[in-house]
C-alpha cells in the first residue's frame, strides 16, 4: 500500500517509520519540504530535527501535503488537531476523495492554559469536522487515545488493552482494522464504536489521558475496556 | 458511619442499600418524602416505585435533603447532574460543611438529544461547580465512570479495572478510598488523579461510556488503565 502521513512531529514520524518497516511505500507530507529539512535544533515538543530522522529513514519520502496525498492509497492525519483542517485543505479534497483517511489527531486547545482543553468538544469532534469538510474522504478515527509509541507497538503496555475505531464507511474501517492488526493490535482489542460521530467519545478521553500521564509519569499506559 | 444519600433513583438506591448492608446508618434524602413514597408505577428510567424499594430496605430512612445531610457524617450526591446544585442547596451548605461530599453524578445534558452531551464540560466540571458553591464541603468525585451495580460490586466485571478519585481534601479522599475498598474495590484499582479539577477528565469519560454501552449491550463493563 502507498501511505501518505501528514505531519512531521513525533506521531507522524512514528507512524511513517512503522509503515515503512511493514513494507509500505510511505510519503510524509509537510507544508514546505525544504523548510522542514532545513530546521535545526529540537522543536517545541523536544523532537530532534526532521533531517536527522530522515537520514535514519531514507526509504520514507518527504514531499508536500498535496504530493503525499495524491500518490497515496490511504492518508494518515498526524498533524496537530488545531492545524488539521488547514493541512487537509493543503493536501487537497480531490487527493483525499475515495480514500481511507485515518485521523489520529486530537483537537487540543492550549488557549486556556495547560492541561489543554478540547475544541471542538461535546457536540462535535475534529473527526466530524474533517468528514464534513471532505465528504468524499472515508474518515476513520482511531489511535488518538494512546501515545505514538504505543500506537505502533501495543505490547509496550502489558495485558489486554483497547483501541477504538469510529467511521461511517464500513470498508474503510475494515482496512484500518487490518492496519491496526499489522501494528500488533490483537483483533479482540479493536472496538468499533460505530459512525464518525462516536469520535466525540474517544476525543473526550484525552483530558483524563493527560491527567493519567501526570499521575503515572510515563506514556506507556492505555485504556482497556474490561467487560463481563 | 452515618451516610446521607441524596437521590432516590437507581444510583441512590444501589448506594444506600450497599451502605446499609455494610452496617452504616443510612438516610436517603428527597425533596418531599411523602410525595416520593406516594408515587406508583415505574419512573422515566424504569425504576420500580420507591415505596417498593423502601419496603425491602426498612433500615434505610427516607427524609428531606436537609434532614439527611444534617444527620450525616458524610454525604453522597446521587442526584441527576442537572439537579445536583439545587439538591445540594436544599440539603443546606451548613449541613455539608466540613463533611466528605461524595459526588457520583454526571452533568448529562439531554437538550441536544441522545446520546446526551455534558454541561458543564471541558473547562469546568460538575464537581468543581459543587466545590465552588459549597466551599466548606470536602468534595470527592468518584464512581461516576461505572454503572451503579458495578459501583458497589466491582467483581461483576472480571479482571482488574479502575476507579478514579478527584478532590482537594486529602483526608476526605482517604476516607472515600476506604469506602471504595469496603465496596470491594482492590486498593490497586483506585487511581487518585489529584485535585477536584481533574474531575473534568473523568466526567468526560461519559460520552465514550454511553457509546460503549450501546456496543456492548449491557452495563457490566468498566475502564481499566493498563500500564507498563
Amino acid at each position: 500500500m502507498r501511505y501518505a502521513v501528514l505531519g512531521t512531529g513525533s506521531v507522524g514520524r512514528t507512524l511513517a517509520g512503522k509503515l515503512a518497516t511493514l513494507g509500505h511505500e510511505v510519503a510524509v507530507g509537510t507544508r514546505d519540504p525544504s523548510a522542514t529539512l532545513a530546521r535545526t535544533g529540537t522543536d517545541a515538543y523536544g523532537n530532534a530535527p526532521y533531517a536527522e530522522w530522515q537520514a535514519a529513514h531514507p526509504a520514507v519520502a518527504l514531499v508536500t501535503f498535496a504530493e503525499a496525498a495524491a500518490g497515496a492509497d490511504a492518508v494518515v492525519n498526524a498533524s496537530s488537531g488545531a492545524a488539521s483542517l488547514d493541512v487537509l485543505a493543503a493536501a487537497g479534497a480531490a487527493n483525499l476523495a475515495g480514500k481511507p483517511l485515518v485521523d489520529v489527531a486530537n483537537p487540543l486547545d492550549f488557549s486556556h492554559g495547560t492541561p489543554p482543553s478540547l475544541d471542538p468538544v461535546n457536540t462535535d469532534s475534529l473527526a466530524e469536522q474533517i468528514q464534513r469538510a471532505f465528504p468524499a474522504a472515508k474518515v476513520v478515527k482511531t489511535l488518538n487515545t494512546t501515545n505514538a509509541a504505543v500506537m505502533v507497538d501495543p505490547a509496550r503496555v502489558p495485558g489486554p488493552h483497547s483501541v477504538f475505531v469510529s467511521g461511517d464507511d464500513a470498508d474503510a474501517k475494515k482496512a484500518v482494522t487490518a492496519l491496526l492488526e499489522s501494528f500488533g493490535w490483537p483483533p479482540e482489542s479493536v472496538i468499533d464504536l460505530g459512525g464518525i460521530a462516536t469520535a466525540r467519545g474517544t476525543e473526550m478521553l484525552l483530558p483524563v489521558w493527560l491527567r493519567l500521564y501526570g499521575v503515572i509519569g510515563h506514556p506507556d499506559f492505555n485504556f482497556h475496556i474490561a467487560r463481563a
